[in-house]
């Protein structure tokens, strides 16, 4: 029995009391008690709350399209949708992120949430379903297994956009760095070792241009995600719905979010298929991965201060020891680095969970957008707090760097196509073991001239490929 | 210039403002501000607070015994650490549980809190410094180095206890079971294939068996992680302690926590390898993925109701679908699955962060540390979850077995001995063609007596080795 | 000193051997004592021979125009890269698959022997390299550095090609047979419990266009790899070039090739990015993972034949068992799981290899161009062998697959527009509970008579949208 | 109909035309037809074929004890099985080792070499089944299922007994520089960053201890890989053996090999069970990830000559750029490097493999083979290579050392306990901005006088702890 601070709610296990002021029902409770794994509610992914509420009003929009819905409930349902996107109620979206039933519960808890929103805008009790169902009505014409991955996408985009946009931040942070560095020469190094000369400009501008490439990348790959199963409901034969329903509620779904979404052509396969967020996890991999080796770079070039490259100085951001006095670590890059190793694992976990899905449907999409979530989210954390906190204040120790490139037997190379390969090999391993300079040892083997010398290895030729290169 | 609701602490990057109440101080709230990655704070795992609690009790008691720290300072911080182990205080670990730094925000954190509750608890205002020092008593003769991964594994420690406990209950769930059906015969299947007959008993006992190796498995590994390297400081060389220290706070250790720690022979060594953690990750790996598999089997086993294998019930939890009314679906093994799909990515995660360890140090602790903990945690909530809301309640469709070897062409397999493999196949052959049985068959051929066939075919001899086998 | 057999050439290390009749050299022969790894020859890979070769004679033509090679090297360089397009001397490539050196060891054996082979047709002993120099002319204005990923890049173009030819034809197989299939209607099955009905044709489509979609991305993935280095030399910065060089070479390579390659905008970045292997490399995996899902519904389709769903029958292609006579296992599924298997860890080994590059270069391609043509081939072999030795022959069980629909609970979701689900749910729990069907329960309760029900029910009504759905 | 270069063998396929010369027979080649998908034969693993042999010997012992099988049966097949592991016939195992079917086709391989080879030594025609057969006497009283894993086991143990010896002669390498440098006083780092003293051979014994722990844990590994399930059949329940046959061939098994096998003590457990493996594997990821590491260290203290670290110089072993003449590349460490990334996605097919296992049989074994036998072979290859090819020529750089350490301000760390951490860190900071000694500031500063930093700043006092600290 009931009292007042309860209602009670029925499922096909029984009854179920349910606190009164919940605008979830017995479906979410059900999944509360079953899903007690990370203590993390769907909440936390406002992105997909929201999207939630624009599949349903879609739905609703649809359904009354078809006079399938009436009116008040339409509008009731519509209505409860845009609070939601207004941001009432996520607190009510209480279940876990790791969680059995292929994305149910967390379809339930919309439909639920939805109805009593709904209702209350109706004028009626929460609970009171024999007015405005959550099934009936709020999921008419639905399935979980069509509108959970909808949704999915719609949040994936959604935070997607938000990723390259602070991409976007980092990548003109290092663009701004590459102008201000773009005349200081320094060494380039491969395999650790000393190649030949290039400038730091040149070597910032490389970490702008693969953020720009890997913008593009998720934007196509943003693409892939526009392609939905709704429509589809159980398992893509579209059961239970018109044949004008999956054109309508997409282009619905479309008008309110502003996200070209389109129909799959088959939805059979489209409601098993979750190769697009595959596709998208191992993008993001790339993301992740470049964006690691970046600020690999990054702690390379400013390691020091005395015994390591010191090319860079990073800005200070806290004390980085608590033993030794003074010391600076590079805090920023390695809390990137670290978000890059966890968007990798994420990829795996993936990959775990697409290969699982078993005929008609895949059972692991919450686990897959759990990871994606969070990939998304913090990778693009990562990307803000590396413009702020570290890029923007990055010097450069120009006589270090000046200093290096004269003491280098590397610009030996561009004797190359002047004394052969032979003869420069010969140089470079004479400097190494008498501690000497190149052009002292080019000139004094009489392969070259001192102006002759001097012509060819000029700074601003060192960078760049040169006209009237000798015959080989 | 601070007012009355804050306090102005120092560091080398200048004064900052902490709030008056907060038990942290500078370096955390640099730390708040350098990490806003995941938004979770590390006190989602009291096992790591406590641990730290334990590591700054044993060196304020190894450093008292020393004569390098004041009795009212000893006294001071160990009360401060027993009262964080009673619960005390821990919503002041805020830092994220990604961080750069290699841990030393963690350190920094729980040196602030404790000296700040140890100057409470002398009657001096929070951030006192003067009268007990944050870095200089409570950090004394340790570096976040040494503390951290000393921490980290006594975190682990406690951890994966509580796993194998719920491995526990898991385990004798599974037992039960075995016992419970130990007498239904069923046929056992390779590659999905009909094979030869067995019980269900033996089929639930391998999931017993499987956790118990399992727990076997994860009590070995964490012996590995006894081996600690407090008393390395900074780089394992011991700079600023005694040669006396290093056992002395091992022994202070072992004594507050009862964990049989030990200090690593070669510190220098220890305190740049993060081998016993990537090994424990890979035993929690062979737990998800041997749990997994588990899961996979229940949920093939239960298949149906009509069109599946449907050999056992699992007990229905929660409504299984929006749209497919009655449905119920075996949600409590696909959580779990999904928790072994996190798990096994974590551990790439792990692998990552491990490799990428450089020098003397790895700085990529706190994403080892925090893929550990979210993998024993997970862990442990999913065997507690499936023991309680799944295996209890299943049971076993006897019909439904006994007839599907009754029906088997796959006993075959036991006339072998008897009739020879080129016998047994064309019989075989002739079985799947016809559609007949395979009794039927042999002694049509006069391969065999219907009495010497109710002989061989015996249920219980099916299931086990047997004497007077023919000679080859 | 010689003998006859051998010739002796030099490197920086001093003199060397080499066997008279080897075509390549001292640098290939320090490489083959120095990587003993996997004795695999990089001769495994003929359309990575191939690709140097076309490199190399791009490289000749465009040194030509530039006047910067002589006619008659020109020619003889020309002349042997295509004697090994035509197959010669593959057998002289012969280092290790996995060497170190970024690439270098297979460059230098490349230069080797093309100028043996330019010698040869010049009319000059091997290793008369004052004639024509392997460093100096066959690698004249090139670097491993820019050489090599652009080799990789042709090679895995033209892979992936093969790779998406295929998938062609195992996407026919799977249409033929969604073709044949169309018609017979079953039940489909989510998270492996019964749900509504739709037939094995809509089933094997789905096969087809997963497979579909999947060469769509392969080849979106391939136009990535289409952007080359060629030009950028030692580290992007084009030293040792003419300015004209990088467009020329480009052309050309385009030209012998057929493959519409461009060159980076930006070379220092071009020169260090491996992002487009590591995207190929997602996607590869994106096949893999559906593939294995492929592979694991025939799997369960064909489970039996007496105790599993056997809704279809794989065709035997061997004995199964040592032991169990007559035993037919889906093999040529299993082996496509255990490509798939392979190429999801040979893409994290590509994660790591990518991550793992530092400054102006990633010095761990070779393992990723290992990993990668791995995966290539042996999804193709195993697209191959699904097409021929399994699917082609598939045959479906139809008596059982209608009776499994005739006897399904699943059906009642098609009731729900008329009966509503709360009804709907209590109907379906009768029927598992009591083991009568649903229609009966349906008009003994008065929901539907039996007209209306045969209306609902009719089979090809319940695989597709209706019209004239009722008000919610 | 044959001709004279074949016979005919029979299988439920039907009849197939075998040449005459083969060992192997219908069975093998039917594998050969269904799995053309690596073109690498089985035979590439040597421990296994001789596993393989050592098993059927002893299953042919414990069979004739049991008078089972009658002795010149047992005495040819022993025979067989002696001449194998004596290097006979090796290029008779043929089948793919990429395969499906459990291992089948390798055991059905195994039976046929061994029947035939056994015939021949009877005297009679290959083929000649009926004298004595592959699968009713050499297989006798075994499955794949138990055969297969069984040998896997020996291979692996074998395997892994090789890799510990190759890692032995590493670690003695390392051991040997580690006394040869304990005299070096050089910076220790942590993140990049300057850190406090230590020396080169405390840097290289880290190596050396990380190799020794190493060993141990693969030592622990292999011991779980000793509990085998021959005995087992089918399923585990010994269907077709007798009771005495699983002791007693496993007391001939650790006879023959020599390794202390032991049976499992729930075979139906063990035969589905691949944890052994999985646990291995991970083993091996975490020698990977160490060994990587270590890599990762030599050639960051080698980068140079002149813009790097340039703390140690790894030998020469070839030419490290076909552009930069005299460039020397750490090209022995990167190929290790390498083998470690290829290593850890092993893991991950291993564990996807481990996971697909379903109900009774673990169908994915021949990848988890694979894939061990890949790791431990390179592995092996890598520890020589980098043991012989590069340590063993490490030369230190001994003035750069010294001079890193005289030029630090790392240093004022072991003024910590004099003038406390506040002090200490504004040294640092003026040390740093000045360009001055930290020496010069403490003096000037007055806080310490210049002999009391003598004391606190001798070299040997530096790299260990110190007695007669001061009272905090």
């Amino acid at each position: 029995m009931s009292n007042r601070s309860e209602r009670i709610e029925h499922d096909l296990l029984g009854d179920l009391a349910v606190p009164i002021e919940a605008y979830y029902g017995v479906h979410t409770l059900r999944a509360l008690a079953n899903f007690p794994i990370t203590g993390i509610p769907i909440s936390t992914y406002p992105n997909l709350i929201n999207a939630l509420a624009y599949v349903k009003e879609a739905a609703a929009l649809a359904n009354y399209e078809l006079r399938l819905l009436p009116e008040h409930k339409m509008k009731a349902i519509v209505h409860a949708c845009q609070q939601i996107r207004n941001g009432i109620a996520h607190d009510q979206f209480v279940v876990d992120v790791i969680q059995g039933g292929a994305g149910t519960s967390t379809n339930m808890n919309a439909n639920e949430v939805i109805a009593n929103l709904a209702l209350e805008h109706l004028g009626h009790e929460r609970g009171d379903y024999a007015v405005l169902h959550p099934n009936e009505d709020v999921n008419l014409g639905q399935s979980t297994n069509d509108v959970y991955p909808t949704a999915l996408k719609i949040a994936t985009y959604m935070g997607i956009a938000q990723l390259v946009d602070a991409m976007g931040v980092l990548r003109v942070a290092f663009e701004r760095k590459a102008q201000e560095f773009r005349d200081d020469l320094k060494m380039g190094r491969t395999q650790l070792q000393d190649a030949v000369p290039m400038t730091l400009g040149q070597e910032f501008s490389t970490f702008a241009v693969m953020l720009d490439e890997d913008q593009e990348r998720l934007r196509e790959a943003s693409k892939l995600i526009c392609e939905i199963n709704l429509g589809a409901t159980a398992i893509g034969t579209g059961i239970n719905t018109s044949p004008d329903y999956a054109p309508l509620v997409c282009r619905h779904l479309a008008s309110v979010t502003g996200i070209p979404v389109t129909t799959s052509p088959n939805l059979v396969e489209a409601t098993q298929d979750v190769g697009s967020f595959v596709q998208l996890s191992g993008v993001l991999k790339r993301v992740a991965v470049k964006l690691s080796k970046t600020c690999n770079d990054l702690r390379l070039l400013s390691s020091g201060p005395r015994a390591g490259l010191g090319e860079i100085n990073l800005p200070p951001v806290q004390a980085g020891s608590s033993i030794m006095p003074g010391k600076v670590n590079p805090v920023i890059p390695e809390v990137v680095n670290q978000i890059a190793f966890e968007v990798i694992g994420n990829d795996v976990t993936v990959s775990f969970a697409a290969e699982a899905g078993q005929l008609q449907l895949n059972a692991f999409e919450p686990i897959i957008a759990h990871s994606l979530f969070k990939s998304v989210a913090h990778l693009r954390a990562g990307c803000l707090t590396l413009a702020s906190k570290c890029v923007d204040g990055i010097t450069a120790n120009r006589d270090r760097l000046r200093s290096l490139v004269e003491n280098s037997i590397g610009i030996v190379t561009a004797l190359n196509p002047y004394i052969g390969y032979t003869n420069a090999t010969q140089v470079a391993q004479e400097a190494l073991v008498s501690g000497r300079s190149v052009a002292e040892i080019v000139i004094e083997r009489g392969l070259l001239t001192r102006t002759q010398l001097e012509d060819i290895l000029k700074p601003t030729m060192l960078t760049q490929p040169r006209h009237n290169l000798p015959l080989s």
